[in-house]
C-alpha cells in the first residue's frame, strides 16, 4: 500500500513576497475603518471622530506559550488572534484590525504556515476583524507569533483597570480554571506518549477542557451585552494570567482591596474533577491557571438590577478599601491574602 | 587588582510586571494623540477627524536580522524603531506611537534589556514618538524584537506604492549601498576575530558605513520637506531590501516599467571602496544591499521645479510603460533587466 503523504512546499523555494501573496490573496476587508489592507508599507485606517482607538500586542513563543506536539497550527493561529481580541474586550472595545508577525524556522512548510493562517482567518471571520498587515521572516529555531490588534470604542465606554470604587461588585463572566485543567491533561498525555509512543491519548469526556485550552474565545458577546443593557463597568481586565493576578491588577490600579468569595468562583465540574486527579486545590486552578479569557469587572452596586437576570455576569466578591488588601474568603470564613502565582512567561520557562 | 564587572540582574528574579515597570516607568507621552500609554490591556489613542491612521509591523530576529557580536543592544533597539518609522516615512506619514514586543532567552539580564530599551527610547525621543505598550516574554533561544508602529497623515498626503504614472521621475533621497558595505566590513572583522581572538577590528576611516548599518535614520526630514514645498509624490516606498527590489515593487503596484540610470545611483566613495575591496560591482551594493532606509519616490515631471534646488531629491531615472519592464541603463547605454536579489529573510537565513 502507498503511504499517504501530505504535500510539503519549502518556504525557501517561494521567497517572502510569494509566500505573503499565497497567504493573503484571499483576504477581503470588511471593516469600514479599513481603507487599505495588506500590500503596502503600512495599512491605512480611518475611524470616526467620536471613536477612540485602542492598540495592544501579544507574543506567543514556541516552547514557552505553546507546544506544537499538542497544539494544532490552526488552533494556534486562532488562539493568537483571540488572545488579542480579548484585550479589546477587556477595554470594552471592539477589535477591528490585526497585523500578524511570524518568525518561522525552516522546519515549517508552506502548508504548515497556511494552516496557521487559516486559524488567523477563521478568528478574523468569526469576530469580523480585518487582517491588514504583518511581517514574515525566518527564525533560527522555533516559531514566534506576534499579533498586534487595533480596536475602537466610544470614549465614554472605555473601561480601564483603574476606576473601581469601594463597594463595587466584583464580577466575572464564566467558569475559570478550565483552560489550565486542559493543559494539565495535555501535558500528562504528552509525557505518556513520549514514554510509550503509539499509545492513544485518553481525553474522552474532557473535550470541554481541551477546547478551553486550545480554542478559547474572546467575550465580545459580553461587550455587546454591556452595550445592550447600557452598563459601563467601573473597571475591567481579561483573565489571561489567572484570577488572582487579575484581581491584584484591578486592586492596584484602582487603589483598593477586595473580598473574593471562594465558593462563588465559577468552576466547571470537569475542572474540579481534574483538580482531584492532580491533587490540586480546585480554587488554585482558577486563581493561578490563566488563559481562561473570561472578563473580570467591577460594577456599581446600583447597577445590580441591570445584570441580575443575565447569566454572563457572575458576582464573586466586592471591592474593599486599600487597607484591607485583596483577600479570598473561604468556606469557613477565613480571609486568605490573594497572591499572584499565575503563570509568568518570564519566570517559569518550562511550565508551558 | 579587582576585575571590573558589570552588574547582572537576572530577569527571572524580577518577573514580568516588575521588569516592565523598570523598563517603562520613566516614559512620558508627548503626542496629543496618546490618551493612555503603557499600563492597561491596551493603549488608548485619539486622532483628529481629518487624519488617517497607518499601522505597520516589523520583526527583527537574532541570527537572521542581527548579530549581537557586533550590534550593540542600544543600537539594535534604536534600529528596530527606525525601521518602523521609515515605513511611515514611506507613506508620507508621521509616526506617532510604537508598541514593542520582546522575546528574550535567559541569557539576557535586566541590564541588557534596559540597554535595548534605551535604544527604543532614544529613537522615540528623537522622532517625537510615544512608546505606548508591548509584551515581554521569554524565548527558548535568542532575541526576537517585534515593533508595531502607528502613524498619521492627512488623506490627501498619503503615498502608496501604486500611483506612479508613465514619465514620472524616479527619485531617491541619499546614497545607497552603504549599509550593506558596513555589514560586509562587520562580517569580515567578526570572522577575523573568531580566528584570532583579541585582535582589534580595523574600521578606521569607514565609520560612516558602520553607522549606516548599525544606526540608520528614517527620512522624516524628507517628509517634512515634501510638506514644505507642497509636493505629494505619486508613489513612494522605503529602501529596506535594496533598490532593485523596491523599484520592482513600485513598477508592479503602478503597472509600469522604468529606466534607472546606473550612473545616477548615488554612492558614497567609501561604499565604492568597499565594493573594490570585496570585488563586487558597486551598483550591486545599492541594488541588492538593502537597509539604507532612504526613500524611493516618483514625481510628476511638472514638479521638477519644486525639487531641483533641494539636495535631498536625487533623480535616478523615470517611469516607462509596463511593456518596457524595469531596466537599468548602464554607462555604455546597455539596458539590463532589474532583478530583485535583495536580501530576503526567508531565503538566505545565513546572510545576516
Amino acid at each position: 500500500m502507498f503511504e499517504e503523504r501530505k504535500k510539503r512546499t519549502e518556504i525557501s523555494e517561494l521567497g517572502e513576497f510569494k509566500l505573503i501573496d499565497l497567504l493573503t490573496n484571499d483576504i477581503k476587508n470588511k471593516q469600514s475603518s479599513t481603507i487599505t489592507g495588506i500590500g503596502d508599507d503600512a495599512a491605512i485606517l480611518q475611524f470616526k471622530a467620536d471613536e477612540q482607538i485602542l492598540v495592544s500586542t501579544d507574543l506567543l513563543v514556541e516552547g514557552v506559550h505553546f507546544n506544537l506536539s499538542y497544539a494544532p497550527l490552526m488552533h494556534l493561529g486562532y488562539k493568537a488572534a483571540i488572545v488579542n481580541f480579548s484585550d479589546m474586550a477587556a477595554m470594552n472595545a471592539t477589535p477591528t484590525q490585526i497585523t500578524v508577525g511570524l518568525a518561522l524556522s525552516n522546519r515549517f512548510s508552506l502548508e504548515a504556515v497556511q494552516e496557521l493562517y487559516a486559524g488567523f482567518k477563521l478568528a478574523c471571520e468569526k469576530y469580523n476583524v480585518d487582517l491588514v498587515g504583518g511581517d514574515t521572516t525566518s527564525s533560527t529555531s522555533g516559531l514566534m507569533i506576534s499579533v498586534n490588534v487595533i480596536g475602537k470604542a466610544k470614549k465614554e465606554k472605555i473601561t480601564k483597570r483603574s476606576g473601581a470604587k469601594q463597594g463595587d461588585l466584583l464580577v466575572t463572566t464564566g467558569d475559570l480554571g478550565a483552560a489550565y485543567a486542559g493543559l494539565l491533561l495535555l501535558e500528562r498525555e504528552r509525557k505518556v506518549f513520549e514514554e510509550t509512543p503509539g499509545v492513544q491519548p485518553e481525553f474522552s469526556g474532557f473535550e470541554y477542557l481541551l477546547e478551553r485550552q486550545l480554542k478559547p474565545e474572546a467575550r465580545m458577546d459580553v461587550v455587546r451585552k454591556l452595550a445592550e443593557i447600557e452598563l459601563v463597568p467601573t473597571s475591567m481586565i481579561d483573565i489571561s494570567d489567572g484570577l488572582a493576578s487579575e484581581i491584584l491588577h484591578l486592586c492596584k490600579h484602582s487603589k483598593l482591596g477586595c473580598h473574593l468569595y471562594e465558593e462563588k468562583i465559577p468552576m466547571d465540574p470537569l475542572t474540579n474533577q481534574v483538580a482531584d486527579m492532580f491533587e490540586i486545590h480546585p480554587a488554585t486552578l482558577a486563581l493561578s491557571g490563566g488563559e481562561d479569557y473570561e472578563l473580570l469587572m467591577t460594577i456599581k452596586q446600583e447597577d445590580y438590577e441591570k445584570i441580575k437576570d443575565h447569566a454572563a455576569f457572575i458576582i464573586i466578591g466586592h471591592m474593599m478599601d486599600e487597607g484591607t488588601g485583596a483577600q479570598m474568603i473561604n468556606a469557613i470564613d477565613q480571609a486568605i491574602p490573594i497572591r499572584a502565582q499565575g503563570w509568568d512567561g518570564l519566570k517559569n520557562q518550562d511550565k508551558k
